[in-house]
């Protein structure tokens, strides 16, 4: 069916949005997933959702004056590109104690002193669900961001690669775009919005392939014209990661031969991605000097690890930053690569590692045994308090 | 086999720079061609070699004081992916007169007028063989390019995409590389270099997978992993792109099985191409107003046609310029699609169409028959003095 789109083959470039089948396909999912229709050119292909948030930031950026306002912790994507792009970024701090939400006084404090820096906020940027934090946003905070978009002027940029992955029913995922239009006039008419989604994640985990969209709402006529111009610079996305994209977002259907098998299968993972964000939390939570907000959603879990000040003096002498001096230990005490927080963002003083929810499920009591075991040997080192009460 | 470079799928994310298996069978293929040994650390896969030359270009490109040599006319990659990273296009023009050559003082002469407007000249690209000329750069006048870069600090971009699509036997493809280290110190110890290349054509011609690599050669170790940081942002190129370039610089084999049936098809497929390409430049030249250099590489026929002032003047009261009108005119009469030569650039009051060679042998005497009728008519409806001598 896919090579009905392709003239038959894989081997020409496409349109350089995309095929256009393939767009009508996600234009489809989209109507489902929001109940709204959704107009396939205004869905460009990309190679892999990074490629498309890449050519927004340079689209936004104009010169170092410019600024976009990014979550932190966040994804170094976002931090990566705004510095190759020559503009500012505006770290706006998620709440660890709220279960890593977004409290909206302290974004406006961020707008204020970026404007007082003399830096013009053009952009924010969401991931929800959150990496590397695990949060799912709610509808209330949702329409807040919406809200405050709309009186700040600016584009909403929707990093929702992760909205297959949800492990609890209580926020269910629900994207920014369905959030907009049921606001209604004016907001729904004229907040800028672009979404992003991949094949890279959900239970089809494809990375390898580079399969991307996004989707522009409410973004003027000839400003959609010029980010066509430029994806054509590089001519086309991959065309094999372009059939995966509609593969993603047409699965088998009631009747379908396939169908029950792809339930069960994609049931299978999500079910036991469930239970693996659980296990995970809850193996952290069992260590005194650990703290862990649950896995939400997205594949990762994000502890907050309380160093001792002998631990961060041991850091410093050895010449690195204390959680990657921690995570280091961990990986040479037990084979357990873990990133350290820093490379997200955190608050002066709090250190974190990141990890995926990602060892099989059978693993993951072996391998929460061996954090832990590593964790007590490391407090039994550098905590002299250890066994009295702890802040 | 390819397989076993992935960890046994292509569902995951390579390393940023690609495969290692694969980049080191690149190095293989290099080393092969030029007779010098190639570093596969040196080697880094891309999306098509156009990520990779908008890679390169956006990490010379500072401001807009930077400038970037570049020949006229030239595929459009250039121009736009210059303008987009806020750049300045430094042209210098082929000699359409010398078959397309370049001319080392009329390129003094363009470094000098930059710099007289304050622009500093940092790179040089070379398309070789030429997009959209098709001529083949001469050992002799890649040595004049390399040593005014080694007089003019100049990096060379040496786009080497159709390195394998060349049609006469007089000047065989020779890579930048080869002509450089071949040169001997200090200059192929100091000249940076970087040679890119594709699977989008050679006989390949797999435009939809973006396969591509450069490889970089006199690059200090520091950009090189500064470059490597620029392409993590991103993750990895597309993974099936990247085995595609595994199969194109790893051909069957003598004694392979597939070894006869691979010769047999490559040489079949380029020795019509070479005819084409002798079909349709004869094709243009039998017209009296048409003069056509011939196809030596590459893909395109970029046939210069001499419009009447008739002509002009009509294309000027339909608020056209000449050559889109002429290849609009072209395209209604006949079906025959052609690029105008303004979107390549082209010499003040000269006009161009560019064509590829790629219709079917059996069909090409029917299409240039066709343009020679429409051509002819378009000469008895515009040109007054048609039959008399012209210049």
């Amino acid at each position: 069916m896919y090579l009905s789109y392709t003239a038959g083959g894989l081997g020409a470039y496409s349109d350089s949005r995309g095929l256009p089948g393939i767009r009508k396909e996600v234009a489809e999912f989209i109507e489902r997933r929001d109940g709204y229709p959704s107009d396939p050119e205004l869905i460009y292909l990309t190679d892999g959702a990074s490629k498309g948030v890449m050519q927004m930031l340079q689209t936004i950026i104009r010169g170092n004056g410019d600024g976009i306002l990014v979550p932190v912790p966040q994804y170094p994507l976002y931090s990566a590109a705004i510095s190759l792009f020559g503009g500012a970024l505006v770290p706006y701090y998620l709440e660890e104690t709220a279960n890593w939400g977004l409290d909206i006084n302290n974004l406006r404090q961020s707008v204020a002193e970026a404007r007082f820096k003399g830096i013009t906020v053009r952009a924010m940027v969401i991931i929800n669900p959150g990496n590397p934090t695990g949060q799912c946003l709610s509808v209330d905070n949702l329409q807040q961001i919406l809200r405050f978009c709309h009186q700040e002027n600016l584009v909403l940029l929707g990093d929702e690669v992760y909205q297959q992955n949800v492990y609890q029913d209580e926020r269910p995922f629900i994207s920014s775009r369905k959030v907009l239009l049921d606001m209604g006039p004016p907001i729904s008419k004229e907040v800028q919005l672009i979404s992003f989604h991949t094949v890279s994640k959900g239970f089809l985990g494809e990375c390898g392939q580079r399969g991307g969209y996004f989707e522009m709402t409410n973004i003027p006529p000839q400003t959609v014209d010029e980010i066509y111009k430029v994806a054509s610079i590089s001519l086309s996305p991959n065309v094999p990661g372009q059939i995966f994209m509609g593969v993603m977002v047409s699965p088998p259907k009631p009747g379908d031969i396939s169908y029950d098998r792809f339930l069960r299968e994609s049931k299978g993972i999500l079910e036991s991605l469930r239970k693996r964000a659980h296990m995970m939390t809850d193996g952290f939570n069992s260590c005194k000097n650990v703290v862990c907000n649950f896995t939400e959603g997205a594949m990762y879990s994000f502890p907050q690890i309380k160093l001792p000040p002998k631990a961060i003096a041991a850091a410093k002498s050895a010449g690195k930053v204390p959680d990657v001096f921690y995570c280091l230990k961990l990986l040479e005490a037990t084979g357990i690569s873990t990133v350290p927080g820093s490379g997200f963002g955190q608050k002066e003083g709090v250190f974190h590692l990141r990890t995926t929810i990602l060892p099989a499920e059978e693993d993951m009591p072996a391998i929460m045994a061996s954090f832990k075991k590593f964790n007590d040997a490391f407090m039994d080192q550098y905590d002299d308090h250890r066994g009295y009460s702890r802040m």
